[in-house]
């Protein structure tokens, strides 16, 4: 009783607050909720005396539910711990461990690592266990990151807005820095470094040249001073024209001493402000942006000047080969390669070359980018986009993980197994400086990423960073009962709904490969029959390449002869539309709207069955969500009811648009018993969605 | 014991989430906090079905401590109450009384209005008078607005952006609407309710037409259907060229019949959507923005045109009086009464013309409006600005009671003993329809207003609407001990912290009158030296007129002669320096810089004198609040401490750069002991502040 009596004197003041709406549950809290009822402080000791090895006991005493052994967390150097001999070896500077062992004459849970970083990741990964529902006495863990670099990239705006962002404005309150020091930074960080995350761009890869004054320098300082005890490093995106902008050079050629000069002093200039700072994340000569082409020399020249000025200081270069020429005719999808390509072997050892997952930007299905693979001798960090640009914003459920776990597994072709995960982490070629980067879907919204299942998305991000070959069904039922409690419907019902939701989108917006039929600018909701953009490339028109006999864009030799990127197996098995994964087909080859698939049917009759399957499997879903009324707190539970109705009628609109759209090329039928589109495609044409979120550029 | 217990499992859920880092006291809860420790359900019954009665109960069985005698919310009309022939003539329709009477047997506290509205209001008076310490068992109130309208307007862009919006994105997210109703919206309401306001201007007076299309009327009725029950209409901005844009015509003059029948049509299609839509707020012909001076009509007739579109719903029409013609040379000053003056008696009477509190734009000290009183047929609506455009955005700490009071309280000079106030709430010539606008402090921030000290300036604007009479320095300790807490030492303190920080603010960026000597473009920090915008009443050196002799801008008979626009007793009084108050001296004449003045020092000494007085009134803010570390919640200390000294360094920045530059004209040395600038002039003209919020026109 007289327990019961002091909790009550405790919690007074912060009781009060939840008497308020303050503390509904908006999902504020993530994945880092406790798992029983009414926790109690365990019992967890530290040795030594780093600010790591306190925030690794602090979340521990945290959510550790009462009863729970007592826990010891150590780093590997300690002499007691030394003095047991554990397997240690291998486990690198951020890998973990988790034993029982007797320590001091006393039976603990040690939780240790080679760094106080590694005995930080093994108290989340012991949390994450418990919180599965493991007992925490018969917990034994032992791991260590497959990928070097784990980075969030924030496509954030100086201004507060995001681009490409859908959960409200940046959360790098630039004004307010470096004076206040945000609460909220040093939850983003926690909630990081609980998934194993290790590093933050800050800032647009659209940059501007302002990040790299003093001013902002400082900002980003009191940042990455938050950060450092949560082991994340702090980078920034360089606007390679800085040099002019901020230094008044007439020039920004990577050849120029001057440029070099004016580059190592600004490294200098940063170093002394964040002493663990990064790198620069640059996107050169893409889109607009000024880079070393601008001047004749070659990607690796710049990459490699940036390079020497952060190298003195241990820093990296992340260099982006998302690049596309406006002004060159080949196939979009094959512009990367064949600039980079050639560039293998020239880059220096501290510059890692960012590749997005596939060869176009982030559509809901891309076949896995041909550079890797291609360059063995350079470093390949891969970019996914974990915010949703073409899945639906903030709005639409769609479960990345498959997306991710798709390109990560599939086989390069280059050597015998070799799979995309295997050149990213490094061990295809024996690479030690391997990286993993996601485009952010973070913000200042309440729930940190519009919805409660676009956490999953930073979750299944970070946890498959640390180790590429994790299964992203075993990702979702891990986060679902992190998220929302165990109960086993609940935990099934949601990984359900998770499993297939990817594959909707795929199916409402355009199967078998299809690709960029998304309205302009914005990138919401369809433009199947936009052709008239001023570049090509532009166009959804230049990838679907439907006519009244067929559809699809020829990649094989006939075509652009795309696939001749890939190593030989897979472009043999590429070469003809008859080996091609059907899920593919139309990303590299242009057929007959006739065509017999596998399934006995036509590919009109296909994409057609596609389409309704894409917007039945949301109607499932909301009937499986239904079913938890009651099971999830109300607030989370309203919000995604609420947000399914919106994607199930976005996902109705997406497929009765591209039907009309297609039937207007092919002049066909819809199959018997299909429903025609709602409106006619006029009607569709005419929709327009001002002010959406996230397009600033 | 039981009832903790009960009390532990009852809570069992929501006391987890407190445990994670989202239940920290953020600031989200305002004022509407519970009083005293733990709450337990008071018995509270409501009599009658409406939603506004039962938000009534539940309010205060919310927050009512426990203990509390039985409480029944209710209706003048109930019978039971009528039997009670309690004095509810006189108090409307949104008046209420709080008495303790027998009910049915039973000694209750009765909570009453005429309306359910009256009952709400009751309900949170009761509240605030507990809160403030008294004894529920012997709280009387009886009170009714003396406005009709208490508005805030948002000046919230559709796309997220807030024009001089210091505290977040626009709390309405355009995006998700109609279709999610954001929990948030309620907690507004809420808010809103428990102080009186009883409107809500949704969008930016610079307003786009799409909000008057029908997904935005859309989403707009789902926002009145949620505020509805907490007695708050939705209004909207119009842009007056609207026909135009929106329906095709050749024009927007509002003599063209088909114009009149555009918002007509639009009128009746918005009611339809929103039964009880308050009506539009227009700024015309202002700043760029349409109106129909630019077909030759008048202010008059546009207004009355849209009068007529709304008068069949019960509409009005609030027309804003800022207009300065880019192309008029006259004082800026003078140019709201030039043009409105000669058209008192021609507005319609559902038209409510808006003035600012001042004649130029809500500068940190501005002499009251010369149209107050001046247009005695026409109600006019006072319009103060919450969010501190010109006083240091969301970082400095100014309360902004004093401000508002200074002008409500304002003698016209036009009758015997009329203030501003007397005009306001339509005393002074019985008008019926009145109405008190505030330029919301509100955004999407976690503390709503950007720091806690502006809710206060939130707060204050809805108690002074209610009751223009009241005092900011009671409307100051009311809020304290809402926020804070009833520790006598925390409220003597932030209402000592409060009581002068605006007047700290006008020392600190110019006293004696001086105004608009902000920087150009975002408003943040000094810039009294520009003076190369296109139009001279853009540029500081337009409004303060420093040369090597004297300072000031001369609005006597040997200037502008704006002085004559006020009523003769006031402006016999404003002729000479002499008579002119000195906290305006410099807004009125140019006087010399060795001016004897009240103190005996001269005008410089007592400029200098002034400059250091509000440097030293932060410094004194930050010991003040030093003195409450422990007795405040550490997160809303911390914040506002950091932010003290934000104000601290900035005050400084404005003293230091504004003396730098008078000294460069008045050639002038400081006088003895006087700390001089730390830099140069050159030094602060060369200050940029890039990406400063709320700047978004």
């Amino acid at each position: 009783m007289k327990h019961y009596r002091a909790l009550i004197v405790t919690l007074g003041v912060s009781w009060l607050a939840i008497a308020g709406p303050a503390c509904a549950d908006d999902g504020y809290d993530l994945w880092l909720r406790t798992p029983k009822a009414v926790a109690g402080p365990a019992a967890v000791t530290a040795i030594g005396d780093s600010a790591t090895i306190r925030l690794a006991a602090d979340a521990l005493r945290r959510a550790l539910p009462a009863g729970t052994p007592a826990v010891t967390v150590a780093t590997a150097g300690d002499p007691q711990v030394a003095a047991l001999r554990l397997p240690f070896a291998g486990l690198g500077d951020e890998g973990y461990l988790v034993r029982r062992v007797s320590l001091g004459g006393r039976q603990v849970l040690l939780v240790a690592g080679n760094s106080d970083r590694g005995a930080l990741y093994g108290a989340f990964a012991l949390l994450r266990a418990v919180g599965d529902g493991a007992d925490a006495a018969a917990v034994t863990l032992r791991s260590a990151p497959k990928v070097k670099l784990r980075v969030l990239d924030h496509w954030d705006n100086l201004d507060g807005t995001v681009e490409r962002g859908f959960a409200g404005q940046s959360l790098w309150d630039w004004w307010s820095l470096p004076d206040f020091d945000d609460p909220r930074y040093t939850d983003y960080a926690r909630a990081n470094a609980s998934i194993g995350i290790n590093g933050t761009v800050l800032n647009n890869v659209n940059a501007k040249a302002d990040s790299l004054t003093a001013p902002y320098i400082a900002k980003a300082a009191k940042l990455a001073a938050v950060f450092r005890p949560w082991g994340i490093k702090v980078y920034l995106s360089a606007r390679f024209s800085a040099p002019i902008e901020l230094g008044g050079l007439k020039t920004a050629d990577p050849r120029d001493p001057a440029v070099a000069a004016w580059w190592k002093a600004k490294a200098d200039e940063i170093y002394r402000a964040i002493p663990d700072f990064g790198g620069f994340l640059v996107k050169a000569n893409s889109e607009g942006q000024p880079g070393p082409r601008d001047y004749g020399a070659s990607h690796a020249d710049g990459a490699n000047m940036l390079a020497a000025a952060v190298r003195p200081h241990g820093g990296i270069v992340m260099w982006r080969a998302f690049v596309y020429a406006e002004t060159d005719p080949e196939d979009r999808a094959k512009q990367a390669y064949s600039e980079f390509k050639p560039l293998d072997g020239k880059f220096a050892d501290n510059v890692l070359v960012q590749v997005k997952n596939g060869a176009i930007d982030f559509q809901p299905r891309e076949p896995f980018h041909p550079l890797f693979g291609a360059m063995p001798k350079t470093p390949l960090m891969i970019e996914f986009q974990i915010t949703k640009e073409y899945l639906g914003f903030a709005t639409h459920l769609a479960y990345l993980g498959p997306l991710f776990a798709e390109t990560l597994h599939a086989r390069t072709g280059r050597k015998p197994g070799e799979t995309v995960a295997d050149v990213v982490d490094g061990s295809a070629e024996g690479h030690r400086l391997t990286g993993m980067a996601g485009v952010a879907n973070i913000g200042r919204d309440r729930d940190w990423s519009g919805s409660t299942f676009n956490q999953a998305n930073w979750y299944a991000f970070g946890r498959l960073a640390w180790d590429p070959d994790l299964d992203p069904a075993a990702i979702a039922r891990e986060w679902a009962g992190l998220t929302f409690g165990n109960d086993p419907q609940v935990i099934a019902t949601t990984t359900a709904m998770m499993a297939g939701s990817r594959e909707a989108v795929v199916d409402y917006t355009g199967a078998f490969g299809l690709a960029h039929l998304m309205a302009t600018g914005h990138h919401y909701g369809p433009g199947p029959w936009v052709a008239d953009l001023a570049r090509p490339e532009w166009n959804p028109t230049y990838y679907h390449r439907a006519d009244r006999g067929g559809i699809g864009f020829e990649r094989g030799a006939s075509g652009s002869d795309a696939i001749a990127q890939y190593a030989p197996s897979v472009a043999r098995q590429l070469a003809k539309p008859e080996t091609t994964p059907e899920r593919e087909l139309l990303w590299f080859h242009h057929v007959a709207w006739d065509r017999r698939m596998a399934d006995g049917r036509t590919l009109w009759e296909d994409l057609v069955a596609h389409y309704d399957a894409g917007v039945a499997y949301v109607a499932t879903m909301q009937s499986q969500w239904q079913s938890l009324r009651g099971k999830i707190d109300a607030e989370r539970w309203q919000k995604t009811a609420t947000y399914l109705s919106i994607q199930h009628r976005e996902a109705r609109w997406w497929r009765d648009a591209s039907l009309a759209y297609w039937m207007s090329v092919n002049q066909r039928a819809l199959p018997a018993g299909v429903a025609p589109p709602e409106h006619d495609l006029a009607w569709y044409k005419a929709q327009s969605i001002p002010y959406a979120p996230g397009h600033t550029s």
